[in-house]
């Protein structure tokens, strides 16, 4: 009999506290066999998504899912491809180092009282996610690293295939016999659709959700929820040519930025350029290299008369409501999410970073300049998790900031921003060591102590907790 | 005219993201400044102190308030003492290292692509306080410091205070001529009790809401805001003697932790008892010292028969219904904030570890033990944001901990756990320096480049971002 959402939740946090006491050794023994019955088990896998993927065939055929989401469905690829990336992503991220167990804070509080700070797993995660049904094991395998539970909801479309692997990694996890023994319920299936608003009222056993789907989905759950979600709704990305812009560099950022995977949440949406680059050959370049690379512009009244009057741009090679045509405010508002970018100028770096903090998503931003004091200004003052100069916005990603896995981007304020990596997943503990010590002993006055606060030093201890 | 609330969280998130900018200096000699005026208009402040006293005085003769809020309000204190503190105070948070522009990550990606992880304030906290106007003072400093913009929202009974306080604040803030402009809005003050709730839906301009507080009111906003929350409800931690307690440590400690200060969130009020020490001299020499100092105890049925039998508990001096009476099962999950202790005979340090992860609010939770594996199973297990060895919990308080400061205690899971200094009210930022680095450069495949990531090594840029 299937279990309720309440129950669910239950385990999940029963799974997680045992998990507060598993070792590294273990962590990796798990995921080593993970990898291995997933292999073993490849043929029912593949059979299981055969499944899905014919009847995802016919919500295609009746116009009722789209090609891509239908492509991202499949689980084995051309020559197992695809397949043996998800069994490499296990051993990835099994070789990355442990979050859990590092000494962040230490201190000497008294003589043989001894404080440390100590990273420690957030506890269950609820992971919402759409079609890729990989992710499900993407996801597993950094839950298990960072000592958390999951509770994985993955949708309908997949239904079949995230099934088997879940019954897979399950059985993995219960046939390595150890010391301590490893909760099957690190990780569970949730897979009805309806099931998603039951779950966001768990805020008594689940500590954080990380969805990963389509800004309707990411602001639904954001409405919906008192549990802290991780993540972000919007992509908003503008990059900003300033007046000493380099001719050099300029028209290769932009075009990277808004073309290099035009359905990113890290690339740029908008455009802004200062004033003083109206007729200029450096804004032609730019701006001939867009269209050249299929992207339409949305231009506010200068750019528009730029472009008209431009003997490169405004020659009948580049046409007015197919290359460019006027902007509406909303345009700069937009996430395009395609070969379509917002235009406006603006007349100082200020004006770009108020244009900035107003109408972006606080994802990546990034000034285009060789005056160095005014890209200061602007990565001190964008408010943003990444602020970039003379760089792409398409760099913001975990992988290519080095954290060797990447959860999700975060546009929060708060807990974690930009790229998330298992460090993410962690939050910490304070451990105090005492030898019957007690607070009424210190403060101020006769036979009272002080405080020592002797930074222990935190390289001498570093290992000191993991396990 | 007063503004509404949508304008004053407008106002503070322009506030902030002019607070991005400001210099570590410029900080300085505002919080200088500040102390300063306070100190030169201490008549007008008391003036309007003593205003809200005999307001106060009213309801307290009419029972509408309770002698120690009415004893709180007092801004003034014998000899002024309470004043100077408050001065005092403003100095103490100008000395704290600058939490911003540090770097915590730093990565060469490719030859003259570096990036950068450095701590950036959250931007607009909204700060939710009772009775102490003290607390507007102490919280403007924590802001200012972090460059954060805050809102205040403090109790009715104080409006007088808080009105000439947050005034005399603000002007000091104008009256420094700096290069760059320090925003007056930097601190704003929101006096009616009915303003909470509308404050509570801004979360378009607000980042976080600190809470300071009663357990209702922190409740209150838990539950109706989708800003997130820093804070606890709940204290209640647990103190656990297990089998091979010290006799000389366990009463110390249980003592310290019950009856150093009663009211505070860190006091314990569960006692757990591994059930061997049931006819210890341990057991007898703990309880005796507690009801020695005014401790009354809800006995489970082991500890209830261990104390009617014992010569020296179950003698004359000690009367069961006032020292000890039979416990209820609500007893254990009631945070009594007195001489009240609620006491519980537990089978092994598992069961302990299970009732605490249970019934506690993860606060602090301390085992009395002399069996390090014990304690280390105890530690790594509870799900707390303090987990003590043989140390008083009455230890969890950023002063305690060496931070300078503290702005609460967080309960939470994500952002910031325990005793919370400065660094809760920080998030950061990436800030990526390229040569026009484009992402469409690297990857796999001919003319491709790899990432280097190569570790910069943090120490050598330190304080590069400290501005």
């Amino acid at each position: 009999m299937a279990l309720t959402i309440p129950e669910v939740a239950a385990n999940a946090r029963t799974a997680a506290n045992q998990l507060q006491n598993v070792t590294s050794t273990q962590k990796s023994q798990v995921l080593a066999h993970i990898r291995r019955e997933l292999e073993a088990h490849k043929e029912e896998i593949f059979a299981a998504n055969a499944q899905d993927l014919q009847l995802a065939q016919e919500e295609v055929a009746k116009g009722r899912l789209s090609a891509s989401l239908f492509k991202r469905l499949d689980i084995k690829g051309d020559n197992e491809e695809k397949f043996n990336t998800l069994l490499q992503g296990v051993t990835d991220v099994d070789n990355l180092p442990d979050p859990i167990g590092q000494v962040t804070r230490a201190t000497e509080l008294d003589q043989g009282l001894d404080l440390y700070r100590v990273t420690a797993p957030v506890g269950v995660i609820l992971v919402i996610f759409e079609a890729r049904p990989e992710v499900v094991v993407n996801i597993s395998c950094l839950s298990i690293k960072s000592s958390n539970a999951a509770i994985l909801k993955g949708g309908k479309e997949a239904y079949h295939t995230l099934a088997v692997l879940t019954r897979v990694m399950q059985s993995a996890i219960e046939g390595v016999v150890q010391d301590i023994p490893f909760p099957k319920d690190a990780i569970q299936l949730v897979s009805t659709r309806e099931h998603i608003d039951e779950l966001l009222q768990q805020d008594r056993y689940i500590d954080m959700v990380i969805p990963r789907g389509s800004n309707q989905l990411v602001r639904h759950i954001q409405n919906n929820t008192r549990i802290p979600v991780l993540g972000h709704a919007d992509g908003l990305c503008s990059i900003y040519l300033d007046d000493t812009a380099d001719v050099n560099k300029a028209p290769g950022l932009v075009v990277d930025s808004k073309t290099n995977y035009p359905a990113a949440c890290n690339s740029a949406e908008t455009l802004l350029v200062h004033r003083s680059l109206l007729g200029s050959d450096l804004l032609t370049k730019t701006i001939k290299s867009l269209f050249d690379h299929g992207v339409s512009l949305r231009c506010d009244p200068p750019t528009l008369q730029f472009i008209e009057n431009s003997p490169v741009l405004g020659s009948a090679s580049y046409k007015k409501d197919q290359q460019y045509s006027a902007s509406t405010d909303e345009d700069y508002d937009t996430e395009f999410l395609d070969l379509c970018m917002a235009v406006k100028v603006v007349d100082s770096v200020e004006e770009a970073i108020t244009h900035i903090n107003t109408h972006g998503s606080k994802h990546t931003d990034c000034i285009v300049t060789e005056t160095p004091a005014h890209a200061e200004k602007f990565m001190n003052m964008v408010d943003a998790a990444g602020v970039y100069y003379n760089a792409s916005t398409r760099f913001a990603d975990g992988f290519r900031y080095g954290f060797g896995t990447e959860i999700g981007v975060s546009t929060n304020k708060t807990h974690a921003r930009g790229p998330v990596g298992l460090e993410g997943l962690t939050i910490y503990k304070y451990r105090l060591y005492g030898q019957g010590h007690k607070a009424g002993d210190f403060g101020v006055g006769a036979n009272k102590k002080a405080y020592l606060h002797n930074d222990i030093g935190v390289d001498s201890v570093k290992n000191k907790f993991v396990r």
